[in-house]
């Protein structure tokens, strides 16, 4: 396939904006890994303005270069991967968004693809599990995130929210509770038993001052013992890491993570059995000199390395 | 009533930002104008992020010293006007968004006074517009604007959204279409029958073109014979105004007007029967300098400049 | 052809940036029009950073809609466009540069397609104009800029820069000298005699007091006396515009042209033989609110409807 | 009371801004802590601006939920707080603002609530020590701080300014010089012995490379030896964090605290007899996505959860 | 002189940043105009910043090429012009700095030279007028304003800031008020008398509306002969200019002049007896694109030709 | 030499901006230490702007006190500093941009002063260790980065760029191999085996994950040992430093150092044989608040007190 169109001979400030350069197609015959855009913010509490996610990730995508020297492998020597552009979401109805995109990953899925969305905002996980589920069976999930999203609403009343979609799974059974952690949970909290309610719903919560205490190779260590060979689904809120880092989000936390020890912590879970990856809470509007989509076209690097990792395995 | 704690003694830098150093309280008793935020921006075809309107435009309105040197009225001599904070609004749900607006403002309307109500998105106009018209009857309409916002659907199937406001509200027979003009329609549209439409919905618009041919004056001639002793809607859309002077809006069209020609226009309205106001589409995160703020909070001081002409008419 | 990946059905934040969401590819049969980037600014006197012009216009022509209303015309209706890419530009070597521009440019001439090529810098007119002329022969130019770019050097011994490539056009016997204006010039110049200079050289200076004074009108009829039925070449340089409407630009020139003047200069030229267009100097780095791209993405949509105009009137 | 006004129903990015939507009120009956603004910045060696402080701090704290999981109470549930507004001060003469917010600051102690002040620029330190001094007596200081602030003028022959309250405190016997730290200081200096200077007077100071060397928990081992029992006034320059997490700030210091680790110091600090906080020289004119004002709201979270431990305590 | 450590061979872009290059230098023999800072800003009633004002002036004024096409002159051929760096303001004494601007003023018009002042906020245009004053008498004052600055107090009981310098100046008698002319006079206020009373102090109000109504001819009109040949002092605050063209200033007024018509107004003013001249409310933290400094760049420029053709008129 | 032009007396906001206040010129009779900008651009892969770092570096110097604390030294009381100003460079002749930089430091060494240069972009590494090598021989090189610009080319067939210096230096045989480290390299690169190809260069590369685990005491001792008394030649690209902290750069790599660690690294140099400095690819165009550049003109002062305490060490 000939991707010059896209730039892949150019430098990183020519060419058209798919990720990594990829070839923008709908056609998923022989396709290892699809990226795919969910711009989707109405469900948020704080800043609306991630549905301009995707658009800016894969912007910052052409400064990666294609190989990466921690986890040794150049994924796209592996892996055969697509932009398939953006789900069709509609901003007035959460409910049709999410059967959009439960619907179109269960496309990509079927197919035999392996999905990395990118978002949006956090409400979009539902969706995403409910089709990796139909797929998969039930998930463990490792959670990158400053807050838990298990509370029962954010809007009284309402079920769905970017504050809820973790409940919800744990309610719809999408997710194996012996397997599913949380990490760099922080901040102030609507509830004084916050931890403990989610706790009881069968989230491992790592707090930041956890993981701080601990550092990355033991929140690793941890991870893998938990998760086995279980299939996992990684879902990684940019707003896990500190704003000095990832300024451009929609709720954004003081008090978190480098951008070093996210990287590391995403690199450790190479050779387990990860079947789904989102990457979500990037809003351009209020970061600055793209330094946060920068970092999550990084993260997705190390998503697609870890792709690439286990088709390696594989062969 | 001691508004200190807001900074009605203190430079526009200190206090409290209530609209005006108004005091923000929801008893209605003796209240002539009611200043409403409705942060909602779920509705949106580009940018999100109107959500925030109404907060900076309160803190931009501490500029405003209080006597309209053109209008020769000070508002604040003449009515008492309070702030009555914000409509609860669910981003996920736009109909109840919209019973909350309508249910917030016909209280305001049935206490006998009038609303000024800042958005957030432009879908609110169908909102506003119910409770105006179940007080009043049908309405004139004056809306300044880039986009007739009279499209069937913005999102395929769904009629609701920040382009099919004023459509809706000519099918639930709220305006008098003998009375609604649209000023500063411009920029591409999705129909090349766009306008067609529009006046054959009872619409008569004045396109940017004829607007700068003819000047302010001789629109505003034109807009006071059309509506008369009608009762008067004026909705500002802020995007009416060219982006290099409102650039913090979610859908900029270039080629608009300037600032003084808006404020102009907007003064040309005093001694008609104003009913009700809304300025809408302020978009503080693309904005800088907070200048498209601070001419909206210029706008709604005329705005309170009409109906302070209106109340000393009256006595 | 199916756009959808590029998000010809999606809102105008979704999707992937290729101009208008036409196809991203290097197939010249069938085409009308190629968009073709140049992200070159090793040229430029003051700001570098245009060369992240390209890409952002792209993105903002996703909030064109389709259909000209002044021009009455819906361009995609009668053209085929594909978004080409960029040429593979080197920052070190001018000369490449130059060579790689005349050359991709040449080879979507003789496949009978119109270009519309994105800057970069206005270096980027010399080869853009080499390629035409080899088509279409000596060109009529219509030159909008705030400098009028015929400088010896801009660099002390060095023929190519932004600040020379008329010159050297006219030294190349490119132009048709008869038929060259040059619009909206002002600013201060390195020398007294700067215009005087130019005017020996053959270009016909309306400098921005004389469009102030005469008005859009009349500067399209001057326009449209001196070309007549000659092929032309627009070269339009966003700095003719004030920085108040195109603040992203490298050597910004206050005291200029509105958006609204921009918009309706351009779209006097209907029905001319236009065949060959470049918007240029375009700097995101510079910009807020991306009202420069915006402004920028809409003189491109002109453009088309000039190209689409022409195609119909041929039919 | 109702503060619904506020928004204390209400998502974050709607409602009036006062602190964490408790009521703007100068009624001090029953008030356990007044939140106070002082917009004055005229005292500064560098940027200007620290008079939006207060307001932007006021607007972040809509993301504080409430409840303080580390330090395991939700504050509001424990005090009765308000938002008192702010200080009227004079930007042009700094000994009548000084004069305005020790009468200010003295009349709230005096009405027995506790106060929490909102920078404006470190020259207020001594006014706010002043009216804590009237009725506390000598005061243990915990500073947190990039520089001492003990120089004898920043301004050739004038003693009030942001580089001089803290020597001006100590000259004027407000300090108890046997508990007074200095915490984060660095950067360069005016004279090689100003550490020197600044120990002579009664500090005591660890550098940011003691500081790192040692750690948070054993920094917060150290002021609790040294202060034990005594009154505490703790004093929060938000320069002692790194400019990468808090740009927003009058005279940024490079190599400093992360936000973490503030946090962490603050925290803390619980169980000790506090008396008295402020948090200076947030800048919001140099910030960006908010982040500096978020940390400070967040800081201010620490204080009033302090506060509240306090009052559990004692009951 | 050699220039060339300031960058007079190199592009705008390169070398150190005097005002047009000239040299930084105290020594007044044979210089005719002296380019002085006054980075004051504690006077201001919103936004302070201005104090960046003449730095960022001098760096934009790195993009004027020398010679002035409309007033046809090359001010550099004529005059021997220097930077003779800032005055020592102290923000914390409004007194001692207005006595350090009158004196260090004094100095530089005692040596023959004429300043031409860059703000600083508009408080300081009282000691300039008294070393003005001092060296011609009583001055005819050119005003471009949107605030008159009459006010008797901005700080209730302080006679100075930047809102009451021109009535302190007709009260101490530097003003000839025969021939003082406010141009661009908009905006609420906080008397609605406010007019009448700076008329009855003698000043003569072209409001905004006055001047779009006659356009720029007509006033320059107006000013040549109400001014005739008296000395003039000519003093433009930015604020006259709409906030679109001019965003970063300290209390933008919208509705105002554009960038062309300031020029024009200025241009206006060649032959006339100018003896005095000052730029003031420039404040850069919230400029973008630095597009108001380069109209203040600009703006001196034309006050540097204006002095230019006078002293060629005298030769 | 009065430096009082520059504002050598005045507060950090005030005065012509040097570097630290010091005198510009070119005379360099008993001059120390001449720092030099280079504001070259034109070689860079991704961002361009880079041009403007020795502007703005300059600007914020003007908050160093003087003294350095951690090592214990003013360096002004032992150096005789100047601003040399700027290198003539040329942005479209990258070859004769190199010669003049070469000629420029070869001038200023021959004089017997250190150089200190301002970038620009890295690929002036090249004429700078040309320039050095001419005087010194061949140079241990302590060179930080997050690349190892040992490519072949950036451009294909291209030797000089952004990407290419060290290669370059190494083919010319002006690095001493033996003392040859890189510190803090990471990120995805073009090919798998960058790193050994980088050893097999003569590079020892210690990436960030070792310097993460090590710290920088362990660093600094490895540096220490390696290089010896040999002359080292110390290269720092701002890009070593996480985004975070130093957003303002061209081509950003995440995961980096902290200022903190930027700034122990760079004092733990003190004793030894530096013979040259360069701070490089500072771009404000993408920076905030101005971090960045506070964090280079602050490592630049470190590499003052570097040659401060060679000097004081030698008398």
């Amino acid at each position: 396939m000939d991707n010059s169109v896209y730039g892949s001979t150019l430098q990183p400030f020519a060419g058209i904006t798919t990720f990594m350069r990829q070839p923008a197609t709908r056609e998923l015959k022989d396709v290892d890994v699809a990226i795919l855009g969910i711009p989707f913010d109405s469900a948020t509490s704080y800043r609306s303005g991630t549905r301009f996610g995707p658009r800016k990730i894969r912007e910052l995508s052409a400064m990666l270069w294609g190989s990466n020297q921690v986890l040794r492998v150049a994924p796209l020597d592996h892996l055969r991967v697509i932009d398939y552009g953006d789900v069709d979401v509609v901003p007035v109805d959460i409910h049709e968004t999410f059967a959009r995109t439960t619907a179109t990953v269960k496309t990509i899925l079927d197919a035999g693809a392996t999905v990395i969305s990118l978002g949006g905002d956090h409400s979009l996980a539902l969706p995403l599990l409910r089709a990796h589920h139909a797929k998969f069976g039930k998930l463990a999930v490792v959670h990158f995130d400053s807050h838990g999203d298990m509370w029962d609403y954010d809007f009284v009343g309402y079920k769905y929210s970017h504050g809820t979609p973790f409940r919800r799974a744990v309610e719809e059974d999408l997710i194996d509770t012996d397997a599913y952690l949380q990490i760099g949970i922080r901040g102030s909290t609507s509830a004084l038993d916050d931890y403990e309610m989610a706790t009881n719903l069968g989230a491992r919560i790592m707090t930041i001052r956890d993981a701080m205490a601990q550092g990355t190779e033991k929140i690793v260590e941890t991870i893998r013992q938990t998760v086995g060979t279980r299939p996992i689904y990684i879902s990684f809120d940019i707003d896990a890491v500190d704003p000095a880092y990832a300024p451009g989000t929609g709720t954004p936390e003081v008090g978190g993570f480098t951008s070093f020890q996210a990287l590391e912590m995403v690199r450790g879970l190479a050779g387990l059995n990860s079947v789904g990856f989102d990457l979500v809470e990037v809003d351009p509007s209020f970061d600055h000199g793209d330094i946060t989509s920068l970092l999550a076209a990084n993260l997705v690097f190390e998503f697609l390395s870890l792709a690439a990792l286990k088709k390696r395995a594989a062969q």
